[in-house]
């Protein structure tokens, strides 16, 4: 399978690169083989060329399989130097102890991006790690790159560039938007994706890192801190490269682009299992705390904070300090909300007593004007209306939580508007909470298309807004302006 | 509007009755009034009047009004002794000041069960506070029962009886099914009812207590208790009206059935909000705690964990310990959700050597038989079933939690069957977390159906899981027989 390739396409380290640049055939490549293409339409030499024919994808795929003539319809070739055109991509989907000559034939032909899906390296023993170990010697001195081994790749919705092996009617895709997500497990991001997929929530570029050999995190967080279509960065860590390094690289993006990062393996039991996983070494979990805090990373604990904390965060700015007021027209959510904000340590703001006059006299009497502010359940768009401008121009209010019970038939979608505006107005960030059946989660759409980020629960809605704080809170520590979305 | 009743229909007190008889008129009433029946078609009494010409509720309603001919094409009566036909059942939807001549009436009329819904009483001060001091006093030595006043009242899936004000399009009821949810909070009651019935949740009662001028959370507890309907009881308090009374009702209740309660106003700025809502005296939270472990009742902190709790309680056997086995064909998830457990106060099990021989010898090679079980990407039902079998035999594992990715195409809905053949088999508590697309969704339906509750977050699996084990505990110490559903 291995065979020269003409010398005009051989390899010449350009040490003067930027790395940015040395990973762009990852997600812009023009002609791409599929090593290990499949007849079978299971398996993932298959499904991953066949994501290559998507109309998104505007490049060209060549099949690579020496026992095929035709698969899917297209010519097949033997190997990389049959294939008449430069080749910039190429993922390997063939066993583990066939993917060094490969790799060796990949470097031959000035192959830019190398995805290796394959497993069986480290992460199986000695045996692999042995074979990984020849990949990083063959790559060395070349500018061949590799992603993985071990990995689902990438997933891009710009590009159509799309390595993941998982049969679209089993992982839907998502459709094309600014969050990006960095992940140390395949199926972990894979599973993700195809929720955002299933609930709207766009993805800009997905990268699965697997092992390691080459490509790492840190790489690939710059890559992604210089990339136009990417405003959030998700990442699913189970080790970092380089401690130091993740926040050196970190501090300047997020001065533009928050990150947000769920770190797995952080209790023994937990490390132990990263272990065999991928074969992290997870760290103690007192050290990630400090470098994340450090770095101005915004710590997720849970899957579904990663894209909470990225809607907040790239909707709305980030709050100016911790005291935030709650607006509501049920009382039981108002109460909940305020143990929620107290567990994530923010502040009840102490409203002025000119805001509390002004909402007494400017309130129906049934209001209870002391924050949490209770509407009741007959309140109407225009005593939110008051009582958010109230918050919202209050010096001691930080952010404005409104919980906005649409049961109750006072109120009506005029709402969307009233806080569309109040939150351009005051330039303090607003998060909704909104509970209760099909006519909510309308509303819940509505609001986001007018970018205020709306939850379903008080607690969600509440670590949303702490996020905002911590964000506000390290960039005026590290004097960076505070960037309005 | 008052008017005497006939004197066969007087009141007669029989001290003899137990609680549960008194309040059954509030779920199977034949005839009910509406007070306060509106021509305005988002008017309380209204909705609530037009709820009961539902063709599930078997009763006739009657609107009082006594200034109108017709309303919803119903003749309006003047006053309740006018209506020709043995009340049982009077909901109440007039202003605050009216109200205590209205009970007057329903005591003269030999009314078993009334539901106020107006507010204004102790909620608003010392005036509201008077009036229902009054309600009290009128209802003293009668057995006209009062719920409420500023409660939504009760909605009974099986029965019909819905006195929500809440417009359906607003707000949609939840099917028949068999858990039951009392709550201190009508509008977050409410948000939970349409929530449950946008997802398929089934509910059998739900009663919103409002300020309990008479009917309280501990009455209707054991009224759920004895309720055959009722398989699991959720709570929201803000406080009690007698902590030693609702751990001695719980107590006896938790041998059959599941309680779990959220407690709101648990910080010191939750409890101020409290009170302005209901005025409920919120108390030192550790009480709370120390009670519902000596009565029996599983806390939940945040909404979503009353159903997950539900669903687990109900579907699965209680856990024999906290020793749990992890299955996954996704690392990172396997990983996270190691985590999670140990957050949780769950043990990663130990398995017996035996059981680590025996499942290298009959797992392919690449799978790792340290627990959590990681089967990988490649892992079929059959593997799982080897997993599954194994480690539900060992007897150093108390339960076992799967984690099943779809987008594999390995893996088919086979393990639906699978599954639910091993959960029967050893009589451990089986849970399962899937997340992924649309498929992902049909499988947790299906597993559902088959009694296997199913998470799409690690964490809300391990939660449930840990509410398992904790039921477990309670009852081995208490000496009950487990319940095996």
């Amino acid at each position: 399978m291995i065979e020269a390739c003409p010398e005009s396409r051989k390899n010449i380290v350009e040490s003067s690169q930027v790395p940015s640049d040395q990973l762009e055939k990852f997600f812009n490549p023009r002609n791409v083989a599929v090593i290990g293409a499949s007849r079978n339409p299971q398996k993932p030499g298959r499904v991953i060329l066949e994501n290559f024919l998507n109309p998104k994808f505007r490049g060209k795929v060549y099949p690579v399989n020496p026992n095929a003539e035709k698969i899917a319809g297209l010519k097949c070739y033997a190997n990389l130097s049959e294939i008449p055109a430069e080749l910039d991509f190429v993922v390997v989907a063939v066993p583990a102890e066939k993917v060094p000559p490969v790799i060796q034939e990949c470097v031959n032909c000035g192959v830019k991006a190398v995805v290796v899906i394959s497993g069986g390296f480290k992460e199986t023993g000695e045996r692999g790690k042995k074979l990984e170990e020849k990949i990083a010697q063959i790559i060395t001195g070349s500018d061949t790159r590799v992603l993985g081994p071990n990995c689902i790749g990438i997933y891009d919705a710009h590009s159509g560039v799309d390595t993941l092996f998982y049969p679209p009617h089993r992982l839907p895709r998502p459709s094309a938007g600014k969050i990006s997500f960095i992940s140390q497990s395949g199926a972990y991001g894979g599973a993700l994706l195809g929720w955002a997929a299933t609930r709207g929530i766009g993805i800009s570029k997905f990268i699965s890192c697997g092992n390691m050999v080459d490509v790492n995190e840190i790489e690939l967080l710059e890559y992604l801190g210089n990339d136009p279509t990417t405003q959030t960065i998700l990442m699913y860590l189970e080790q970092t490269t380089d401690g130091r390094k993740l926040i050196e690289a970190a501090r300047t993006i997020v001065r533009e682009k928050p990150i947000i990062a769920l770190k797995a393996g952080r209790t023994t039991e937990g490390a132990r299992a990263a272990l065999s996983h991928t074969g992290a070494i997870a760290g103690v979990d007192q050290i990630y705390s400090v470098a994340f805090k450090e770095a101005g990373i915004i710590r997720a604990n849970l899957s579904e904070e990663l894209f909470d904390f990225a809607f907040a965060l790239s909707l709305q700015p980030p709050a100016q300090g911790n005291r935030i007021a709650i607006i509501t027209n049920g009382g039981g959510f108002g109460v909940l909300a305020t143990d929620y904000a107290v567990y994530h340590k923010l502040q009840l703001a102490e409203l002025q007593l000119d805001t509390i006059a002004e909402l007494k006299k400017r309130l129906p009497q049934r209001a209870s004007v002391e924050n949490p502010i209770d509407l009741t359940g007959d309140a109407s768009v225009a005593d939110y209306e008051i009582a958010l401008n109230m918050a919202l121009s209050d010096p001691n209010v930080d952010a404005v939580l409104a919980i906005i019970l649409f049961q109750f038939p006072a109120i009506n979608l005029g709402i969307v508007e009233t806080i569309e505006h109040a939150a351009k107005k005051y330039e303090k960030p607003v998060v909704v909470c909104t509970a209760g059946g099909g006519f909510a989660e309308d509303c819940k759409k509505m609001l986001k298309s007018k970018n205020i980020p709306c939850y379903s629960d008080p607690n969600r809605a509440v670590r949303a807004m702490a996020a905002l704080a911590s964000r506000g809170a390290y960039l005026r520590k590290h004097g960076a302006r505070v960037r309005v979305p």
